[in-house]
């Protein structure tokens, strides 16, 4: 399934046609390189159970935030486009799609949208209202036949390796038994991802504790058999094979605190106790143990920081989270990082990979941090920051100071399973038309923008997420 | 009265010859499009009165604070370039502009003035000490022409609406004049701009508040009546013409207060009683309650955040505020904002449309905010990024989450009104270069940028502003 | 000593042919220009004694800390590249730097180091394993000959002005036997740089200022004795050809502080006995000092601001400072400085120049506050921002607002000498292009800006450091 269509062949190279022809050649050497997504959220399920897409709106619309946003921002209910517990008429919710198409245009949706129906349904018209029918008429059909089923397309996008993101309980049987099945050619890795573990403020903290105890067969209800259960999951995802660990913190603050006050603030936590102050101590002391874990087990930690979840609530408590309103912080890694880097952060064992939505952060923190300490690793550009312009200005900000091989190489972090090739299409072509540019600029020689293209979608993804 | 001449058609188009082409043509769709300016400084009295402009000073330099802090800056005094109570003699500050104009060069000003020079007065030299008198005569002449009367050009502006920014104590007469009189094609609209009344530590705060409830006959000095008089009065403005209000806060800060607290807050700023934090929340719960009167009267709400004022006490004291020594501040809008837009953020009556001077806060809060409330808009770039590269940032920063819809259209925000035609042509000129890139790098197509750039004139702030 | 060798011509100008080769124009007027170095960290007594380099790794690698913290990020042991005090085999040094010069491709030192063994040592292959030794004994061939001495490449590099970074009570006899032996056609100037003695947090605080008290034959031990100390060394200094003064601060906050008040926290201060907002006060009050004493004495006073210096205690420990984790914060201009530029912002004698790492202030704080306050200029891009996109975006962050008058010049603030020419070259190749950029895009005509290039390499750094 070859995305790029002859008229589409020059898609997002930079405009001046010497870089054009370079970005074109340095584009082909890793056009049809296997996909690597050690960061996502497609599920295990979906690829085991293999069973076809429902209907166009459901496969496109109505479990993917990025596009119900949109839409939403533009005066539609999130209840029209199949949001809550009231199913919507999918070919409705598809026209609202098309008859707001003209709207997305210029979003990073929009560029993997229009890519997807090219390159997966052959659809080359623009949406709109005249085409609503037709069109889902067309994709309703195509994903009626077997080579849509998902793990027909898993080989079609030439998927070498997919992490999902997992609770630290989750049994992994759907990777388990995907792995006997043998029929990817590629593997599904878990991602062992315990906020709510590990945040006295999440929902039902405390039974979340007590539940992991009990799994692992844990008889005190100390910090220490706490942390013991977490190692002991850890290890779980390890024989799945998970190569790493996520976390979502609102700041990446850190804390080393002795093993009393850790033990006194657990204990507040289970009771429902603390307050502001020691809730974000504790949260910063288990980021702390989770580096110290990774040390010891050799999971990639990956840090996703800065984005307040849920920022409106009716919409939260009517349509739960993931529905849109997820606002980014300015957010501070110098200082909130430090006791956790100053203990781990030249331990060959850990690769710390650090991912912003702001992108103030590349060239003042990340990239000075990652330029200096081995474990820390520059995550490629996350969220609102996936897309065209501001992919660019990633690397123009940080590659100065941290040079391309500490950064993680591309991370599609989608719920939106068709969206992976045309994700991972996008940021080849972007880091092309960027090393095309520094060639002509005289700032590295084709030679060696020929080995980073490589690099960045190969060896550096898999050396940084140990794959 | 036509901007560009000859030799000036490329202006401020990207470098590229085929972005370039197509930018040009894209721009050729609005170049004679009608002005729509829903927010500036420009006086209903100065056009009202229709008499002629007094000299090249007043109407180019004494007047602009944009042009009198780069005098300033590079060591004049200001008191040379007729400001406080001393008139200048003009002809000698047009000459301290002149001889200091190859140091405005890459300024944003230097843009505007030299577009004004050749587009309205046909000066096509660059300005120097040597052509400081010859010009002077040149603009002197040229003003005392009827065609240079403010009604004359408000006409040859091709100005359809324009708002001006008022006290929400106006008679609002020069506005009720205008319209009687006929003699403008173009609407001339108030905006009712309430800090003085809502703000606890603005000058003569509880006398202001005096007059406001004696204005609107109200017998009562309660919390209840103060918001009753500002509702009154915001009706007054609706009454002629106004379309918005406009809010200049430090930080964006909302709160959402019951009832008595609000009432404790109110009398204790009356008294001149409030503490900082209270200050604060009162000013907070302000911004909260202009929001629900928004959605109950319709008025589009603006909110121009982060500028410290009157940064130089010195100079403030000499010559009062606007002076040129207003400096930014990091500006915080995902959680100031979130008590308003939690609770009007889907109200489709409300319009809120966020300005800011801080432009990291387009791709980390503001693209995203309005990328998903729907009452949410992202104000066109301001003040100091109301600039060529600034605009390109701006555009780069936002579209790929927000798109184009969910941006104001451009707001010139001058009180120099001569800056109009220019500040707008600027504008035009940007989007269409940044459109054309887009389509040269494949992601939107020609036909959908063609209708785009019709819309960011056109449609879209009609729409934003509910003209 | 030529830098550009043939086909390095076009280097680090736009892609766009037109623009290019306006650059190219602009660039060969400055290109031979001599070098006004007016802050940098290369030593005086490396030039008076006018000794060989003693091998390629000293030269280029071991006192470079931008060069090994690449390095150490790569995986390396600062020990390895012959940090601390056990000496490495200089050719086991080279031979690591060569094996991995690939990951440095796209950093600002990669730029550097390659201009180096283009233009000084003739080598253009790419560095690897396979030329590490054959490179090595090139390079340190060459440093054996006459024309390598130190004095000569002084001459060859075609410095006009170099100013040193050095401690109050510095003999500052090397730049006086520099100046008597007469063998340097430039000046090399000491820059006062008094943290130690202004910041109560540094080590051995109270020591330092007795010591600067006894060398000053001050008799009290008060604060207004510790004021007039530091006076008498700034004189000394200006005797010995110093024009600045530099101040490396972790956020420019400044206070004016009441004479008594000032007494106490100095006698506290000395003690050891303040507490952090009492230690934050006294720094804000000695920097607001500094710049009150520049309004007398007429250093220039140059700001270093946001740097979390020695980020990872363990590196300090064992190899002391300045070795390649400092890592930017945020950093705050508008409110910190208030104090200062309200009372002296308008001093004619006071130049004010401000450098930064959060390149979010330049923009937002200090293009507004330069193009308003007489005394500030905006530093040119620091340390991690020293490098060519990082360049063109400070010049079209701060341009449009404060154009190029005020900004301060190039400062390469290097302590690697023999990348003073190379980074010299990078900054005029790309001032050329940014102002060739605004020429064909109609901004600039190209008469202003052939007079902007040259001003920016001659006229501007000798106005704002007084040369």
């Amino acid at each position: 399934m070859q995305l790029p269509v002859p008229d589409e062949t020059l898609r997002l190279f930079p405009v001046d046609p010497q870089v054009r022809a370079i970005a074109s050649d340095l584009y082909d050497r890793v056009a049809h390189a296997p996909i690597l997504s050690p960061h996502g959220h497609v599920s295990a399920e979906l690829l085991e159970r293999n069973e076809p897409f429902s209907n166009p709106a459901e496969l496109l619309i109505v479990h993917d935030h990025y596009v119900t946003r949109v839409l939403h921002s533009l005066g539609l209910d999130l209840a029209e486009l199949g949001q809550g517990d009231i199913p919507a008429d999918p070919r409705q919710v598809w026209r609202l799609l098309c008859e707001h198409w003209h709207k997305f245009a210029g979003t990073a949706s929009a560029y993997w949208l229009r890519q997807e129906l090219i390159g997966i349904f052959g659809i080359h018209d623009d949406l709109g209202a005249d085409n609503a029918d037709a069109t889902y008429d067309v994709i309703d059909a195509a994903i009626a036949t077997p080579k849509f089923l998902p793990q027909a397309l898993f080989k079609s996008f030439n998927i070498e390796a997919l992490a999902t993101t997992d609770d630290p309980l989750d049994s992994l049987e759907h990777h388990a038994a995907l792995r006997a099945g043998g029929n990817l050619r590629g593997r599904v890795l878990p991602t062992f991802r315990p906020d709510s573990y590990t945040d006295p403020d999440a929902d039902a903290f405390g039974v979340n504790i007590h539940r992991l105890l009990d799994a692992t067969g844990e008889q005190a209800t100390s910090f220490a058999a706490y942390l013991s259960a977490l190692q002991s999951r850890r290890q779980y995802f390890i024989t799945h094979g998970g190569v790493s660990t996520d976390h979502g913190v609102l700041e990446p603050f850190t804390a080393d605190l002795d093993p009393a006050q850790a033990e006194r603030l657990f204990q507040a936590a289970l009771r429902g106790d603390l307050d502001p102050t020691d809730a974000r101590l504790f949260r910063g002391h288990m980021l702390f143990q989770m580096a110290r874990m990774s040390v010891e087990d050799g999971l990639v930690m990956t840090v996703h920081a800065g984005v307040q979840r849920n920022h409106h609530r009716p919409t939260f408590e009517r349509f739960g989270p993931d529905t849109g309103h997820d606002i980014p912080v300015a957010t501070e890694f110098t200082r909130n990082l430090r006791p956790l880097v100053e203990r781990f952060g030249t331990e060959p064992n850990l690769h710390l990979v650090l991912f912003t939505v702001d992108e103030t952060t590349f060239s003042r923190e990340l990239a000075p941090l990652a330029g200096f300490y081995p474990s820390v690793y520059i995550g490629a550009p996350w969220w609102f920051l996936d897309a065209p312009d501001a992919i660019h200005r990633f690397r123009a900000s940080v590659t100065e100071t941290a040079g391309f091989y500490k950064t993680s190489g591309f991370i599609d972090d989608t719920r939106a399973y068709l969206s992976i090739p045309a994700r991972h299409d996008t940021s080849r072509r972007l880091d092309a038309g960027f090393l095309a540019r520094l060639v002509v600029e005289g700032r590295v020689t084709l030679a060696a923008a020929e080995q980073i293209i490589v690099a960045l979608v190969d060896a550096i993804p898999r050396a940084v997420f140990k794959l």
